[in-house]
């Protein structure tokens, strides 16, 4: 069945069928029911030339993904991507993936922007003053930002966690069972994920009167290695935490393999909290000691970008709203008082 | 600068040098590298519409992507997509994901193949009788399967690894120290590379004059808790296994942490070996005993899969070629002769 056949059937036009499909505003609600429903039952897909024919939009998502030899893609993209995918087939979008040199993005943003193949692209991992962002505000293609940069002179339409209130809360928590000396073993400090997971830190330990030590605190690529490396050099330094915070459930995993190690045991000589991106491979509740984690599905991040972006793209979303997620402190038994 | 610009200082036609950036056979290698060396030195890259009335190709790599609320990307997605994503940049290709609903990915194939939008398709994850490579071959849309399938009355180009093999080898070593309970935690094993697998340690075993029998076989999705349920599971029937072979790292996890919850040593009383597709955060010589693995880099196969994408594209390479990858036998502390 094609557009015109579907539109004849219906008593419509192909303009007005079209837009239904595609979540114009004009529609009323109950014509885009009906359109939704006849388009099901007949097997009916618009495909992209007729779309594009007809609303101007191609029916693609864009991202720009960092490559490179040295680049190693974090395990948390694939359940973004599962979320964001899931949400896309329902509104019949697909997802283009342009790779770009790492560091020299701007370039494939631009040939994007250009050559008109993506309706709108979101853009993740940001850092302060974030380039990218910038760019895309003068080019004037749709977008969206995976969480939040810093230090730039116009808004901007964001998702993004309470990273800062996470790990101010996870501090809050060890400093009231009496922890003076905390660590932070945090991912790429040049991302404003991290910065905002040391921010909320360093001010819970303010509150309780106590510094975050530059020495307490490492920033690495979040591998099971880093956080084992980590934690052992975090061990052999004078004044060894007995708290550590750290920024994945991966690290997380080194982390218990050094502490064992060195036979300290979780959590009687070192309590320990992970932020937890909800990976159905990887439970914070099976650690050798169930893990407390600030918990935050990074799928349902990728559904909602998804949402947005389509919002966007049909029109019914505009400017530059943010919203950002609260996240979840779970307790679980790796917490306990500093060590007297 | 423009194609027409690149061509008049060349003094090359428009058609020539947009072939040799495309990688066209007609074009000599030398005319192709000087071409290459201009568009490189004056930042010149196609954009898409030039690219397709020139060449009538849109520089797009087609996946088609099986979502819904209970499908879980493999975690070992991105690493693959790291090195596709490496090798398609350095030959300006972007790679579309069109997601469809698990179960139904036909109807998403006809949908990519009818609108032209991507110049070829990768197929990921095959089946036997896998019904999207027998669309692929009636559709003519060019495809390469990464893996294997069986039992079609036809040939397809393919890049796998020698499944069977791998697991061959690691029950050989194991039946030759000893071992006659030998397990197999295998991944979903209507999946040809789950089948491969145990076809391989089957064959070892019954070299042996050994069975595996159905009781030492287990089929789940690749999570660190189907691991530690599948090794309970073992260990509390008749005969457990003193030997456990495992498809991926990340159930390994799971199998040591069931090993160490009943008191049972890596190796004294079980040996193990798992699968390592080489993830940069979780390495098999971290684990507590560094793991023995069967070892193959889908990383690399991830850029295969897009080196001869692009060969296809551009025509350089046709037919049905299948490529089969060795896998290395590496074997750490977690293997030794069975125990008494």
């Amino acid at each position: 069945m094609n557009l015109k056949q579907l539109a004849t059937m219906l008593d419509l036009s192909q303009t007005t069928v079209s837009r239904a499909l595609n979540g114009y505003p004009e529609v009323s609600e109950e014509t885009r029911r009906r359109v939704m429903d006849a388009a099901k039952r007949h097997g009916y897909r618009p495909n992209p030339s007729a779309r594009r024919l007809a609303t101007g939009k191609a029916g693609m998502i864009g991202h720009v993904l960092p490559t490179g030899a040295s680049v190693d893609i974090d395990p948390h993209f694939v359940e973004f991507l599962s979320g964001l995918g899931d949400y896309a087939r329902s509104h019949d979008l697909d997802l283009v993936l342009s790779p770009a040199e790492a560091g020299d993005e701007e370039t494939t943003y631009r040939r994007v922007a250009a050559n008109k193949q993506v309706d709108a692209v979101y853009v993740s991992a940001p850092r302060p003053r974030d380039r990218r962002i910038m760019l895309l505000q003068q080019l004037g293609l749709p977008y969206l930002v995976h969480g939040r940069s810093e230090g730039l002179d116009f808004p901007y339409a964001h998702v993004d966690i309470d990273n800062e209130g996470a790990f101010h809360e996870a501090g809050r928590l060890l400093v009231q069972l009496g922890h003076r000396r905390i660590a932070l073993i945090n991912g790429d400090d040049t991302q404003t994920f991290a910065i905002f997971r040391e921010r909320g830190l360093r001010r819970a330990l303010a509150a309780g009167g106590f510094d975050l030590a530059p020495a307490m605190v490492r920033s690495v690529q979040m591998t099971e290695e880093n956080g084992y490396r980590a934690t052992l050099s975090l061990l052999d330094q004078a004044g060894a935490p007995t708290a550590i915070v750290c920024s994945s459930l991966i690290m997380a995993l080194g982390v218990v393999r050094a502490l064992r190690e060195r036979n300290l045991a979780v959590p009687q000589d070192v309590s320990l909290v992970a932020h937890d991106d909800v990976f159905p491979w990887l439970r914070p509740e099976n650690f050798p000691v169930p893990l407390s984690t600030t918990r935050s599905s990074i799928r349902a991040a990728g559904a909602r970008l998804a949402e947005r972006l389509a919002a966007r793209i049909s029109g019914v979303e505009d400017g530059a709203r943010g919203e950002v997620w609260p996240v979840d402190l779970v307790v679980r038994g790796s917490v306990a008082g500093a060590p007297g």
